[in-house]
């Protein structure tokens, strides 16, 4: 999917919602256990109620794994399931060197590897380039690193001050549609780490394939991303379970494009633990939904 | 497994050989492909043949992800194969916040969930504590953390200079058997992040529950690395296909109680593509051995 198609879902949809699917054998209503595939049965019931809400799904790969060979069945139904206009995400978190991330491209890529046909994937910085560039070799695939994570975890590296000595001058690959300006390293001689991610990652891929993890719960870091790097998206979790403000987000990461994927999963997918659960939560998608139509209307 | 029991083993073998399982269905010999699990078959005969002279396995989990459901049951009937004495490592580079890292966690220590038996699982570390606790949750179960990998890459932001504000002074939680000193944070005021990432990490864990990942063919580094982290157990990747010196390595980073388990898979598991794959495989992690015992004598 192009960068262009998401933006024009987002405003068919007038929504940039992201539904989570953190899909826990032992949250899901009890009455589902009885089905073949639980784990999909509730996936299926959660994607018919919210995809006129959300344009963007996120199964959370930890929860399939867990269950083995068998949760592995449940996400490949999952992911053919989803209406095709939806973006996908493998919230899989990935990263290792050049031959072993390549693996890992055909994992969530290619479908006649596993099955599994995802638009895109979250990346680990930590081991570099090379561990996100065999990610960026699947044609149309996007890259979706992370940079400030929404958990209190987050701030024991990702804030350190770092000294740039890398670089003179930032000049990221520009798209025919960027309007990027070259960033002098005077101005961002120390960073904190995120930031660096952000600077030196804008090297590998630019805004038409590659978008950037930052946690609702750091809102107010969004105004000085957003200089950092106007055009790309910002996947946004923390909303909800997380307690991060969608207006806030909103306010201070929304570009012309909209340049926002906001992420919900518990609040939405768990709103409701008897057999009326696929109702509320497309009751709480809608009810996102329309406030995110609201912030269209006053920040896009 | 205990830090004295991998140990008792590494002195019983003379050997701190841990065989890479980067089994690609593309490079193992093809008279294997007619088996009902080539993956799996190629796994039990390298094991059967590699036993003796190692004292761990790593598969690598993208090279079994990457097969889907099938792939998932190749690894289940190979961890289910790997004799009980050898340290089993799943190589698989997680982190995530802490709900998510939990199921990660149960991914590969919770028998019962997805039918894996993992010792450890190697984690990254840019998300910081709370994507690391929770695989300390499993009692007796390793995390193996990033901190300098043998990749390109690494340089991007692991030997970027931080400033450490955190803490004045580092003291690590230490084990009945520790020698550590408390660290001050003067000496060690600027720092590399995977410098950084290692002083933090310890108030995590202890020798006994953490290691490091540090490349071979970082192996000037490991000097510095051991004045860090004296008691830490290291698993060095790079040795082999990468380039890296046993030798030095060996030599800057053995420890009292050896310290190092040295990976090696491409060079070891596919140094023959015939049908004599497991015979050369045996021969070359014979010679490994050989080497290891020298070195043993010499830095032990």
């Amino acid at each position: 999917m192009t960068k262009q198609q998401l933006f024009e879902q987002i405003t068919q949809k007038n929504s940039y919602l992201c539904v989570g699917l953190d899909t826990d054998i032992k949250k899901i209503p009890s009455h589902l256990l009885k089905e073949k595939d639980p784990i999909f049965e509730f996936n299926r019931q959660i994607i018919d109620a919210t995809a006129k809400f959300a344009v963007a799904y996120k199964p959370n790969i930890a929860f399939y794994e867990a269950l083995g060979a068998k949760g592995w069945e449940s996400l490949q139904r999952t992911i053919e399931y989803i209406p095709k206009e939806c973006f996908t995400i493998a919230d899989a978190k990935r990263g290792d060197i050049g031959n072993t991330s390549g693996l890992y491209a055909r994992t969530f890529f290619d479908k006649s590897s596993s099955g599994l046909d995802f638009d895109s994937v979250t990346v680990a910085p930590y081991m570099g380039s090379d561990s996100v560039m065999p990610f960026l070799e699947f044609e149309g695939k996007w890259v979706i690193l992370l940079a400030l994570t929404s958990n209190a975890g987050g701030d024991d590296f990702q804030n350190l001050q770092v000294h740039n000595t890398q670089s003179s001058v930032h000049s990221p690959q520009s798209s025919v549609q960027s309007l990027q300006q070259p960033i002098t390293s005077k101005q961002y001689s120390i960073n904190s780490l995120y930031e660096q991610v952000i600077l030196t990652s804008q090297k590998w891929a630019d805004c038409e394939r590659m978008m950037y993890v930052v946690g609702a719960t750091r809102a107010d870091k969004l105004l000085k991303i957003r200089e950092l790097a106007p055009e790309y998206f910002l996947l946004v979790p923390g909303v909800g379970a997380q307690g991060g403000s969608l207006e806030e987000v909103s306010k201070n990461g929304m570009n012309k494009q909209c340049g926002l994927l906001v992420n919900s999963s518990r609040a939405i997918i768990y709103a409701s633990s008897g057999e009326d659960f696929a109702q509320v939560a497309a009751k709480i998608a809608k009810k996102v939904q329309q406030e995110m139509e609201k912030y269209m209307e006053i920040y896009l």
